[in-house]
């Protein structure tokens, strides 16, 4: 197996220029070696997915013992999303979708009902405890968060002391190019807080945050600033696999509504662990006209809850897909004593497609409104998606610090 | 489809105390929500895989309409390695295997002749452009590489520019634990370089090296250093998905012998381009004696060439599972250059079923015997594995800098 292995992946890229597409693929992988057979014929390689010219893209698998193939992706939005892949005489099942609009999109393939990756993609996104494979349309809409070659960002991993939730935890931080070249430039700071079923990795790998921000910083239309992503849950140390409880996954609603109840316990490790982490650790700007915070869905409640108990700490506030399910009193005197902060954004943003915070960012908004606090809102198309809190990063970031 | 999902899993955890083993799985993931019913019918979780209290394992898929499922796993020595699953009458399959020995291992599913992951399971390693799902057998022998409660290290990506080679490149770089803290201590530092089919990714998710050495300092077995782990791949910026060209993947051979002829232009650029980076941009101790370098397979070669034509750079030289394909005048004459210098540590491992590299291993020892060139030589059982690499790190580490 290791020596047919070796040989497929050691011809394969030659042979791949003349006979893109070959039939007999994984299953070939787990048998034993065969005798000897000239190398054209051990060529194993299929190419999924294969972005077409015109952004239509095929999509393959060599599957000859299945009986029905279908793909479901993140760009279908009919109510059964998927499509049925079609066999061909060799057992090769392949489908061309599109032209599909420029986007960072997950899909899967279905074989007899079985949700599964595509085998022939290497790139896969995690979100909480779901995988998929993973494709990257190109175009003018995708072009902000692509990778470029130009300079980049550092991002760490960073455990630290949580002395609130009594945990030692990890956190991501984006530090922006050139921070660790030089050693006096001071650097605002964004504190980005994921949603529900979501951990410290969410803001990278599902919404590229630091390739969104190495993208403006080049271009120019944002300050160079750090992020600071944490774990939103609590009672987690870190996302799973990383953390030294044993790896049996937590199952958390993956679209709760900001306002399910929660204890505030995050919210508090926020302001009394990670702030001063960073402030004691980082070349950072300590005031509060250099500290931002924005989150989504659930982190949307969370920067919520910590900027209306925590007035004076930041003068720049993002709630993304997020908002008031109920508006009463003590929240409205709550926003009240936060105006008289005079903080210098407030920005909102939701689709209006969102079942979920719609209704939620209309009646923060309409709250705002009443009480003459200056407010941002932003309403794309679409629901409650990264594709929407990417935008949102990247309209909010260059407001940030100016 | 959202509604569905996120009721089960908000009420998934609760209702699988009393029912862990559900039929109907992935299947209905893909489906639209149908009329509500009672909540506990709406629990589809799986749980695979389920480490017993034995170390036997049992893995779990839903697939009712897959006529043969099987399962492959690192675990397997056999020439034909994969077990058969056994179907359920509500299509649930599953097999229990072992005890299975304390390790990390990756593992496929096999639908109808076709690999794929294990759907339940959320957390995956990627070995070049292939993707296993994974799981860690606790026990003594893993216990090394597991994540603990513990002081961890700061895993960090960070791109610099490599002037030999004209690219912008990433590197992973772990920091130990109080790196961040301190302002004052200065570190010795251990670069250490992946195999054929490998980047900069491969000896964090795939070796644990920042597990290994949290575990390590945190015993007080090894003194804290700073390690480095370039890419490689001389044409390479960075890993599949995270590089501005064309996320084409690169086929190379897995398990390339370590002779392959290679340009030395990545051994270069460690030299030019990687050394000084980090001696400018790190508190480390910048002499000779506070320099090691190791490399498994592919890596092995990168330093054995790079320390025979760079005799006064480290003083600690680490090769895993590669060797001399060819004993030649020029290496010998190489070697007793080297030897003049006095290196502190020359240590070399390799797996005895090791197909790839015992024999050069066996060329290379017999080398240094006949130069009367002091060095360590391991052998463990086994072949050209992980396993075997992380032990060999586990050993080197802590006689460094000593």
């Amino acid at each position: 197996m290791k020596k047919l292995k070796w040989f497929s992946m050691l011809f394969g890229t030659v042979v791949l220029l003349s006979l893109p597409i070959i039939s007999e693929g994984q299953d070939n992988q787990a048998r034993q070696p065969q005798a000897p057979v000239p190398a054209r014929q051990m060529v194993r390689r299929i190419v999924s997915p294969e972005i077409l010219p015109d952004n239509k893209v095929t999509f393959r698998i060599y599957a000859p013992h299945t009986t029905s193939v279908a793909i479901s992706g993140e760009w279908m939005n009919n109510a059964a999303p998927r499509e049925n892949m079609a066999r061909n005489d060799t057992g090769l099942w392949s489908v061309t979708l599109g032209p599909l609009p420029a986007e960072f999109y997950g899909y899967n393939f279905i074989l007899d009902g079985v949700t599964v990756l595509d085998p022939s993609n290497a790139q896969i996104k995690r979100d909480g405890v779901r995988n998929a494979s993973v494709l990257l349309v190109p175009g003018k809409e995708s072009d902000f968060y692509a990778v470029k070659d130009i300079p980049h960002g550092t991002l760490s991993k960073v455990w630290y002391e949580s002395l609130s939730l009594n945990l030692t935890r990890r956190m991501y931080i984006y530090t922006p190019p050139g921070y660790e070249s030089d050693t006096k430039t001071m650097y605002p700071v964004l504190y980005l807080l994921h949603g529900g079923g979501g951990d410290e990795d969410a803001w990278t790998t599902l919404g590229r945050a630091h390739y969104i921000l190495d993208n403006l910083i080049s271009l120019g239309k944002v300050k160079p600033m750090i992020i600071v992503m944490p774990n939103g849950n609590a009672n987690q140390t870190s996302a799973l696999g990383d953390s030294p409880v044993l790896p049996v996954p937590e199952v958390r609603p993956a679209n709760a509504p900001a306002a399910v109840p929660v204890t505030g316990r995050f919210e508090e490790s926020l302001v009394k662990d990670i702030v001063p982490y960073i402030e004691s650790h980082y070349r950072v700007l300590k005031d509060k006209n250099n500290r931002a915070i924005a989150g989504l869905s659930m982190g949307g409640g969370h920067t919520q809850r910590i900027t209306l108990t925590n007035p004076d700490l930041f003068a720049y506030i993002g709630i993304f897909s997020a908002g008031a399910r109920n508006v009463t009193d003590e929240l409205e005197n709550q926003f009240k004593v936060l105006k008289s902060k005079n903080p210098k954004l407030y920005w909102v943003g939701c689709g209006v497609s969102d079942p979920l915070a719609y209704q939620g960012s209309q009646n923060l908004a309409a709250l705002l409104k009443k009480l003459e606090f200056k407010y941002s809102f932003r309403e794309t198309p679409g629901g409650h998606t990264w594709a929407n809190w990417r935008i949102y990063l990247s309209e909010m970031a260059p407001v940030l610090f100016k």
